[in-house]
C-alpha cells in the first residue's frame, strides 16, 4: 500500500507527488497553513486525498493551538476549518471533510469538553476520515470489479490511484481488484497534461504492482478507442451533483465523449463523499483555473513564448447521459442518477 | 516572414524546430544524407515543409556528386530519392516531391544532359517546389479567409504554420490573410503533445504577428468547444485520401468530433500536393509511431516511470464527413470530396 499520507507523531507527513516518479521525497506539515499550502501546490491532489489531508490538517493545527479557553479555541478552529476549505474550489471531498470536522467538534462542544479533549476527538475523527477512505476504495474496487470483463482493456484518465486517496485507489481501486481477479490485460493510462499525473502518478503506481501499463499522450484516446483497443473507461471524480453530471480532471469530458462515440462504457469511481447532493447538476460545479505556468513551463523548460496568453481549468464537467455507472463503495448507480445517488 | 527553409549558396540551412521558442538555432545541412537526419529528427517538420527540404535535399546531393558519367549520376540519384523518401512515411508531400524530382531528371536524362546540367535541373526543379510551395500557401490564406467569420475565434491544433511550409503556412496562413482583414479576434492552440508544435511553434509564430493567441493543452479544446467559445477549426493535414479522409497530426481526430459534436465547421488547409488520389481512404493512409522518449521525456525531465509502455502514434485519420471544407491553392473543396478533391 503506497503511503499517501500518514500521521508521524503529531506531524503529517505525505509522498511529494510534484516530484514522483524520478524521485520520492516525503514532505511533512506540521501546521494546518502547511497543509493548506501542500494542497494548493498539489503535493498531494485527488479528491478523497485532499478531503483526508484537509481533516487531518484541521486535527494538527488544533492539537498545537496554544489557546487556553473554549472560545478562542472554537475561534481558530473555525479559522483553521476556512482556510483548509479555501484551498481549492471544485473538489467537494475538502468541504465534506470540514463540515465533518466541525460536526465532531459540534458534538465535544456540546458535551463541555475542554480544548485538549476537543483536539484529541479532532484527531479521531480525522483518523476516522482516513480509515474510512481505505475501506470505501476497497470497496469501490471490488463492487467495480464486477464491470470489469475477463482480459480487459482499460483507458483510465489522471491519477484516480492510491496517491488520489489515503490509500488503495478508486479508479485504480478497481482496476487493482480487477486485476487481482486476473482480468485485467492493459491498462492505458492518459498522461493528462498539464500536471501529468498520469504518466507520473497511474503508471508509477500500476508498474509497482506489475500490471502492465501503457503511457499515451491524452490526443491519443481517441485514436486508440477507434481502434478498438479499449473495452471499459474509468476515472475518477472531483464532485458529482446530484443528477450525475461529474466534474473530473480536464480532458474526462472529451474522454467521455469518445468512448461513448464508440461504444465503450465510461465508470466513474468515487466514495460517496464526492457526491454533492446540493449541486443539481454540472452547471453548478465551480471550474479551478490554475496557473498558467503549470502549461508554459514543463520540466523547468518554457515552452510557450512570451507574448502568448494561457487557459488552464483544472477541470471539467462530463453530463450524466455519457455515463454507463458511477461506482461507490455501495455498489454501483446507474441512471437516473436523481434516484440512485440518493443517500 | 519565417526563414524555415533556405539556400546558401549550396548548402541548405533551416531554422531548428526542436528548439523553439528558447533558441533560434539555424541548421546548416550540405548533404542529401543531413537533410534525411533533419526531417527523421524533426528539425523540419510540417507535409509541405518536408516535401520541399526533401527536394532540397535531393538537389543538394546531387549539386555535391562525385559522379563523372551519367550512368553513376544516375544510380546516386535514385539512391537519394529513396534516402529521402524513407525519412517519414505519413506525409504524402515527400514522395509527391520526391516523383516530382524524379519526372524532371527524367526529362533531362532524356535530353542527354551531363550530370552537372542535370544537378543544375533539379537545383530549378527544387527551387520551383519551394516556390510554388509559397505561392500554393498565399492562395490557401486568400481563399481560407472567406469562411473565417468577423471577430472569429479560431482553434487550431499543431503547427501548420509558415515553420511546416516554405512559407506563410497553410492553416496559419488562413489565420494570416484572415487576420490581414481585420477578422481575427482570437486564435486558440492546443500545445500539441507530445512535440509541442501548437505551444512552442504556432503560437510563436502568430504572437510575432501580433495575433491574440492562447495556448490551452490538447484535452482542454472539448470543453472550450463546449463554452461556445470557438467558431471554427482549422488545421493543416499529413495526407489526403481521394474521398477526403485526412491524415493529421494525433489528436486532430479527437478534435474534429468534439467540434463537430458542437456544431463548429472543421476545415482542412493544404496545398494539392498534399492529395493523395492513389489513396481511396484513411485506412489506407500508413500511420507512422514514433519513438517512445518524445512521451517519457519532457524538457530533458523522464516524466513515465520505467516500466510502463508507451505508444506514440504520430497522425490519426479523420474522417470527412466531419470536415466542412478543404482549402487547397484552387479554393474550397466540399463534400463529396471524391468529384471535388479530383485533379
Amino acid at each position: 500500500m503506497l503511503p499517501t499520507i500518514a500521521w508521524d507523531l503529531d506531524d503529517i507527513v505525505m509522498i511529494d507527488q510534484r516530484k514522483l516518479p524520478a524521485q520520492e521525497i516525503y514532505v511533512r506539515c506540521r501546521t494546518a497553513k502547511d497543509v493548506a499550502k501542500a494542497i494548493t501546490t498539489m503535493v498531494i491532489r485527488g479528491a478523497p486525498a485532499i478531503g483526508v489531508a484537509a481533516a487531518m490538517g484541521i486535527a494538527a493545527g488544533m492539537k498545537r493551538s496554544k489557546a487556553t479557553g473554549t472560545r478562542q479555541f472554537t475561534v481558530e478552529f473555525n479559522q483553521t476549518c476556512d482556510l483548509l476549505a479555501a484551498t481549492r474550489p471544485t473538489a467537494v471531498n475538502l468541504f465534506w471533510a470540514t463540515a465533518r470536522m466541525k460536526q465532531a467538534f459540534g458534538v465535544g462542544a456540546l458535551a463541555g469538553e475542554s480544548p485538549a479533549e476537543l483536539a484529541d476527538r479532532l484527531r479521531r475523527e480525522a483518523d476516522a476520515i482516513h480509515d474510512e477512505d481505505v475501506s470505501s476504495c476497497r470497496a469501490i474496487g471490488d463492487a467495480g470489479a464486477g464491470v470489469v470483463p475477463q482480459g480487459a482493456r482499460i483507458l483510465t484518465h489522471c491519477n484516480a490511484g492510491a496517491l488520489a486517496t489515503a490509500g488503495y485507489g478508486t479508479a485504480l481501486g478497481v482496476i487493482r481488484s480487477a486485476a487481482a481477479q486476473g482480468k485485467v490485460a492493459q491498462v492505458f493510462a492518459d498522461e493528462t497534461r498539464p500536471f501529468l499525473q498520469g504518466a507520473r502518478l497511474t503508471a508509477w503506481e500500476l508498474t509497482r504492482e506489475g500490471i502492465p501499463t501503457t503511457v499515451i499522450t491524452d490526443s491519443m484516446a481517441g485514436l486508440l478507442l477507434r481502434d478498438h483497443r479499449v473495452d471499459l473507461v474509468i476515472v475518477g471524480a472531483d464532485r458529482i451533483a446530484a443528477n450525475g453530471d461529474v466534474a473530473n480532471k480536464v480532458g474526462t469530458y472529451t474522454l467521455a465523449m469518445m468512448a461513448h462515440a464508440h461504444g465503450v462504457p465510461v465508470y466513474v469511481a468515487a466514495p460517496r463523499s464526492t457526491i454533492d447532493l446540493s449541486t443539481p447538476d454540472g452547471a453548478g460545479i465551480p471550474i479551478e483555473e490554475r496557473s498558467a505556468k503549470e502549461i508554459t513551463h514543463v520540466g523547468g523548460a518554457q515552452v510557450v513564448p512570451d507574448g502568448a496568453s494561457v487557459w488552464n481549468p483544472a477541470f471539467d464537467v462530463t453530463p450524466h447521459r455519457l455515463i454507463a455507472g458511477i461506482v461507490t463503495e455501495r455498489g454501483i448507480a446507474r441512471a437516473p442518477y436523481d434516484a440512485s445517488l440518493r443517500p
